[in-house]
């Protein structure tokens, strides 16, 4: 049994205002738990229906009925297992390596697979501007499935973190340079924007370089999945 | 006002042994359905909430009230379009170019982007398992944006398929060698496997190559997504 007001709290943690007031939020699946306990992240509480089944060493283990869990999850079809931890500070750290930064994405699933590809790619910061769909959504920890415990993800104003910044910024347009052309650089910072307006005028002015991914064949397909030229994107970085 | 019967029919296509046995799919969105109509695949009926917005020479748009509309959406808010189309014939062909294999794909946005993908790169040919997504699903069909008009799918038995076949068939595989370090021919099959269980052992056993995306940094991440793999293969195979 799970007292009311915990359930409640848990529940209001599928919005943003009350994640960022309460500074937790919620991860589901027993596997990304399991991620997220190996991590830095703190846990706060966990909630399982069969607490036999998930045994680690210094982590107690709430008992929850399926009744409540479906009350408090994101989920349609819960699955056992709910764990609720808190948001990890914000540290300003000096990159020393590429840097994805995101002006708008919107798409939660996008957001997720994002974050996958730069734990496969080894690329541990993200950089996301105000308006960036929150890294602590419940539909974008579903999509990373659990690389959110091995990158870190600020959100700041993005005008003045580039400003101040000595990197080459790379910013992906429909007209830049083709990037099979190009040499990149052991550094730098790329530059994603919104799914339907791209990167945004005032960010555009920043950018030190136009980068593009050619398309093949007919020109009718208008773009590319912002998560699927990441992925060409980074792995052209770690060539 | 739509009749009774076929509000009935065009909600039954959500599944997709009606889609089958009618023959029909349905699109929802305007711009998707544009697209479809300026493709070779047959139209059955459009319904338009507002039909003196869409205006096309030769297209007869029917009115649809949005309670009507709501009973036969496949999305929770519908956007007031919503297009019925018959599912073209499959033709074989003999590919000139390369095909992409599915073998168990099961996730419809998956599928969806890497449709899109294809279209994208200019793979026209996409051959699936039977146990495969079906491609008239409508999650599917949301995530392709449109690109389903321009790319031929077909469902058949793969080890028929692959055996009558004189292409080199490259799999996708966790030791696989490094797509980097390889120079891929200008005709091939790509085949990639189930998101979870990844390609199945009989149709491994027909793979003549072996591939694989070195993965940089850690080696905690279990595995890329199908679609960014998808994304990053083809951008290698077109170059």
């Amino acid at each position: 049994m799970v007292v009311k007001s915990e359930l409640k709290l848990i529940k209001s943690l599928q919005q943003k205002k009350c994640r960022n007031e309460h500074g937790l939020f919620v991860v589901e699946g027993k596997k990304t738990i399991e991620e997220v306990l190996k991590s830095d992240i703190k846990l706060y509480k966990l909630f399982a229906v069969d607490s036999e089944d998930f045994k680690i060493e210094g982590v107690e283990v709430n008992r929850i009925t399926n009744k409540e869990l479906s009350q408090i999850s994101s989920l349609k079809n819960p699955n056992g297992y709910l764990g609720v931890f808190h948001i990890p500070k914000q540290e300003q750290k000096i990159p020393s390596d590429w840097i994805l930064v995101l002006d708008g994405l919107q798409d939660p699933g996008n957001f997720g697979t994002i974050i996958r590809l730069c734990d496969w790619f080894g690329v541990s910061d993200i950089v996301c501007s105000p308006e960036t769909v929150d890294c602590y959504n419940p539909k974008v920890l579903q999509a990373t499935m659990g690389s959110i415990s091995r990158v870190r993800i600020q959100y700041t104003e993005l005008n003045s973190y580039l400003s101040f910044n000595t990197l080459p910024i790379y910013g992906t347009f429909m007209d830049g340079n083709n990037v099979n052309d190009l040499r990149l650089p052991e550094k730098g910072i790329l530059i994603m924007g919104n799914e339907g307006k791209g990167i945004s005028d005032s960010i555009t002015q920043l950018c030190t370089d136009r980068l593009a991914i050619p398309q093949f064949g007919g020109t009718t397909t208008e773009s590319l999945n912002v998560a699927s030229a990441v992925a060409i994107l980074l792995h052209e970085i770690r060539k």
